[in-house]
């Protein structure tokens, strides 16, 4: 993997990507900022009118954290038109493991095509099929999660990506792991899923790639290690990783960028 | 115009408007907190009890950023409910021109009596017939949004606002153009959103004039030149344009006031 | 009441209870972030899933400051599974009084077994039967809120604790007031519901008990005492609220903690 940081942030900057979403009503305010931060657009809609807006948009992120039947069925359409148009799609599978209607709906999607999945370790490692323990909404750890992303991946013949003090991801053929980040970022409800929204802003501008991922997952988490040094507690940490994101240089970025092909 | 901004402030912040909302569900906590440091008390409900709480409000402020069939009806009642009462209603056609299914409630909502259509330049671009561009729920620009927002005005028979770079609103007759603000504003999601519940506080306590939309515009855009001056970024900018609403002084606001009768 | 908020928090905090919500899409955010800070994990459903999550549950807090029919219909069926399983339920009827439909809906849920009811003065005073008044969501205050708190806990046979400038609360035969706390509570949306949550992680990790819900209480009111020192207003306070409730030391509750049984 030839990947210069750098060079992808200047490229979603410049590009600006339409990034549409369906997510929670949980971080979905954060989610539209990160999104701004990282140099895309966020647009979000569910309703009659989702498939007119995705047929507009440069990605679609499909988090389940809140879903209903309604919102599921909306997922669908929304999945549904990007896969016809070739529109980059982002799965955050938010859940998946704690009970089985998330399980299901995430397996559902995950059938539509996505280009990225992107979970926290517990959520891949239950839907590779290897296990792993979901508590709620948030992690509780795998065996092996560089195993679990990479045999998920190849599986669905798209790239997987799992969150977590360390990040995995794998195209089904290789994996990398990358260790930047801080631990304030498990301290802040949804970092997750601003991660999903960066990496919808980076697939939208720079096409569905190992590259697109790794990106997205370095300029988030060296924003946190900028942020973790300006902040007093997960309240000003939030408001500092936003700050961060959107004043990343692209010299900092490469320098502290920490990743390794397994 | 006769026009004191620092009058209306304190009459707003004496009076403290209840401003019932049915908004998106990405900018609506800051719209809440935003009504509240603007000297207002707001209220969401888009439910059962809509007509209800509509009846005891000093506004209502409809946005339909995340619109959907459930949603459009509850502010179809709380338009009916409003215009039967003569409490005023703000319209935010957020994404209008984006998507029909946008436009066409939008349109629908123009019909029900507003007494402020409040939309960036784009939006009311294409509400005003004129032309513009939408993309995704942010403004593309137009080319005469002056014109724009007095011929929708004209047409409605209610005030038309454009927020951008400049300000523009007008009665039908009269354009006025504003231009304090700060270009973080444009980095922030919601920041439209927030201006329309300002909007709300204002008409709510003081009628809908055009005094009460060029305080509400000058307030907020005060607040942002404040802002400025106290952030390192879109994250912190937020934050200190909350704190700068609440602490606004009668004689800054009264001095950096700048607005124009073209 | 034998009373040591301390170790009330060490106890939150090592147990880290799981406490699912059904909340306003208007504050959401906060109750997630500020149930990290208490020292909670929180999850928030209110789909089809609801009943399994519930299941996995220490706590469920149902707080129905945006309420509809679907909504209502989910806290229905968390309140029965919680209320067969021995989950503590915490239930915050916002705005009940305001609107026949809230009062009803608030009647409804009290009959359904909380272990814990948590409003303002207002909505207390109005579901007891005292009287009160609401306006909007925010409290009017009440004549008489030590009575208000203590009938309605001994007719519904839970704890009832009402927040204000003074905090009640009582389990039908003793009454407590706490006089902790900041002004700026009061400036910022959502405070009322973050305590709700607070309330949840309180007794999810230690039971329904009367020092739970004073332990959870006093944590947030000394968290703002401090929060108070370190802004500019009411945006960076939650912040600090945040950052504060984070870092709440044992020494600080204990020592500030100001209570009294009536």
């Amino acid at each position: 993997m030839d990947f210069r940081p750098s060079r992808l942030l200047q490229e979603v900057r410049s590009f600006r990507p339409l990034v549409h979403h369906i997510t929670n009503y949980v971080t979905v305010n954060d989610c539209a900022n990160m999104c701004i931060c990282a140099g895309g657009s966020p647009v979000m809609t569910d309703g009659e009118d989702v498939v007119d807006m995705v047929a507009l948009a440069s990605s679609t992120v499909l988090n389940i954290g809140t879903l209903n039947s309604r919102t599921v069925a909306s997922m669908e359409m929304a999945a549904s038109e990007a896969s016809a148009r070739g529109i980059p799609m982002v799965l955050d599978p938010v859940g998946a493991g704690a009970t089985p209607y998330r399980t299901e709906v995430s397996t559902m999607l995950m059938g539509m095509s996505p280009s990225v999945i992107k979970g926290n370790a517990g959520e891949i490692g239950v839907l590779s099929g290897l296990g792993g323990e979901v508590r709620g909404v948030d992690s509780g750890g795998s065996e092996d999660i560089a195993e679990a992303v990479r045999s998920l991946a190849e599986n669905r013949g798209c790239i997987v990506a799992a969150s977590g003090p360390v990040d995995y991801f794998s195209d089904g053929r290789v994996v990398v792991s990358l260790s930047n980040g801080s631990d304030l970022l498990g301290k802040v409800s949804g970092t997750g899923c601003m991660l999903s929204s960066v990496v919808g802003c980076y697939v939208g501008a720079c096409g569905p790639s190992m590259e697109s991922v790794c990106g997205a997952i370095t300029a988030l988490n060296v924003a946190a290690e900028l942020a973790e040094g300006r902040c007093s507690g997960p309240g000003s940490f939030k408001v500092a990783l936003l700050d961060c994101m959107d004043s990343l240089s692209p010299e900092d970025l490469d320098s502290r960028a920490r990743w390794e092909v397994l």
